[in-house]
């Protein structure tokens, strides 16, 4: 598409091509009914089949079985961080928080503000420049859950491993779910605010084991409860259904690609091309220690501040947009979710090689 | 447009045509920014200014001052139900609800999972037939609030006047905002999900008296307090974006057609067309008494029920969408909010009169 820049915002984030078009094509009338999507009734056949099939297309892509639940919620990552402690902070029980960036902590303090949390690592010390080891987590062997944030959007930090634990295991995979092959059914819950990897800002994807469902008090406040979604397949009340609808059309476009296996691999080699250009010299500064390194998120400096707002300049002028790092780490930051194309990875190496060369 | 229906559904409802339209031809480059609105950020300039534009012209159109705030939420009515009372119904107070349909009882339940409300008035008797008069309300001079459903999609009644109280105000007006012209000033708080008169599920405004923010508990979930989203313009995390957006759209349109004043007079003229042919004969029974008729959703009876269900299918064949009742109810509801254009009441009131003659 004419004048289409490579969008490398951290959410809400690029999307393929073929999605929007598709989603443009049929925005007037969708599939003959003679109206919008966005106008259709969520008790419509068309849209219980839009959800029904989102739902399996989830445990398609992540080959998780029938124990578990895919539900569609609203309010982001941050709704979910009050939401778990509501759901599975019972009274007597605590829970363990992995702290590896600004979200785990923020998700950290909302447990905290809900009933018992502890801090069983931190990587706070090191500004968050990686993740800890199995031997750094002091986990309770009787904790609620074990909580932990597997891609850090702000420091360029990624879980390369899935922690042992006795608890279960609860991630916010907002900013890396479907970017690689994982072993999903070692997570009893996982949640994801769309806007990254899978669709537009509005819904959140939760992923929850049947057997967490069971004992959930049904004091709760309704909303806030998960078995509310997962017995009236995400419709206790209306859903976001626009937002839904592009999820589907854009875990259809995942599948057409090949799926996790052919995504993953694209990941990496999307990412080691921008990380290569970090290595080549002392010019470039990855913010994250190598080892701990984000696919989906490429941070680092410049040799001074200057530079950096030249380099930020300079790559929106060739329509590389999007790539002014975070202020708690400064510098750059390149987002390279599943929909950001090699190309657009490939153009932002050149770049980095030319604006080095012009500035050394 | 050709083959475009008219879609009586309850919610999500029918949309402007002009507005999808728009949205169609600017969602794969918004403005020039080589992205589609879907893919930007909210901390974007251009997502700011729909953010503030949006507030802006809430406040134009319902002639409320810089007292209020314009709030954007998610998780729909059934959300706000529990949020309420979370930052309203402190300890030692107690809140009175007035019962005139399933979405006021529901709200209700959720404020006493949270706190102490009373039934202020309740017309379940009546079969939700009708509004309270003032003299039928029971208030609590000392009550946290005062809460009302402005306008009963399920049963078709709709509240009149404005009832007088000395605690706050606070309305759900999610099916009949923007419906009319109205002293929305006497409200303290009024919310409202966007999926009937406002534009696309997936985003609920809250309106707010400044006031009202000045005493909530700090220590409430971060996302459950609306002093987050009032301090933060509504971006302390990633918004609903693209149904902030649609919802401008809407608000536009609305601006266009002459503001709540000439929608407000349409409205009226929309409602009579089918109420005129309700009260021709006996052929049709409305539900709901005549002074308590909604302008928003018109529902009725026929004889029986095999001529109901041929009422629906002979409708949907002439391109009348989603007029079956609410089983609450039975029969028909016509939802005919601001985006139903007169010419698909008029249609609907010929296809009236021509099935009664037919099946007299």
């Amino acid at each position: 598409m004419e004048n289409r820049v490579y969008n490398f915002n951290p959410g809400p984030a690029t999307l393929p091509l073929t999605v929007l078009q598709q989603a443009q094509a049929e925005l007037l009338n969708y599939k003959g009914t003679g109206m919008s999507i966005l106008e259709m009734s969520h008790r419509a056949k068309e849209f219980d089949e839009i959800v029904l099939g989102t739902e399996a297309l989830f445990k398609e892509l992540t080959g998780l079985g029938d124990d578990y639940r895919v539900l569609f919620c609203q309010g982001g990552a941050s709704q979910q961080f009050a939401m778990l402690p509501l759901n599975f902070l019972t009274q007597g029980k605590s829970a363990d928080y992995l702290i590896t960036g600004s979200f785990a902590d923020k998700a950290f303090k909302e447990a905290k503000k809900i009933g018992s949390a502890q801090i069983a690592a931190t990587t706070a010390d090191d500004k968050h420049n990686r993740i800890p080891t199995q031997e750094e987590l002091t986990l309770q062997r009787e904790a609620a859950y074990v909580h932990l944030t597997t891609n850090n959007t702000i420091y360029g930090t990624e879980w390369h491993y899935i922690p042992q634990t006795d608890a279960p295991l609860v991630a916010d995979m907002s900013s890396d779910i479907l970017s690689r092959p994982w072993e999903y059914q070692k997570f009893a819950l996982i949640y994801a605010g769309a806007q990254k990897n899978l669709g537009p800002a509005g819904v959140t994807v939760v992923l929850i084991r049947q057997d967490m469902l069971s004992d959930i008090n049904a004091a709760l406040p309704t909303m806030f409860n998960y078995d509310t979604f997962a017995s009236k397949n995400s419709m206790y009340n209306t859903p976001p259904t626009f937002s839904i609808y592009l999820l589907q059309l854009v875990l259809k476009w995942v599948q057409a690609q090949g799926g996790l296996t052919v995504l993953g691999q694209q990941n990496k080699e999307k990412a080691a091309l921008l990380y290569e250009a970090l290595d080549e010299d002392d010019f470039y500064r990855g913010h994250a220690q190598v080892e701990s390194r984000s696919l989906m998120n490429v941070t680092f400096r410049l040799p001074n501040e200057e530079l950096e707002k030249a380099f930020v300049a300079a790559a929106a002028e060739i329509g590389l947009a999007g790539l002014k790092g975070h202020r708690s780490v400064g510098g750059i930051r390149a987002s390279i979710y599943n929909a950001m194309s090699p190309q657009g990875c490939e153009t932002l190496a050149s770049f980095m090689h030319d604006f080095k060369k012009r500035n050394r």
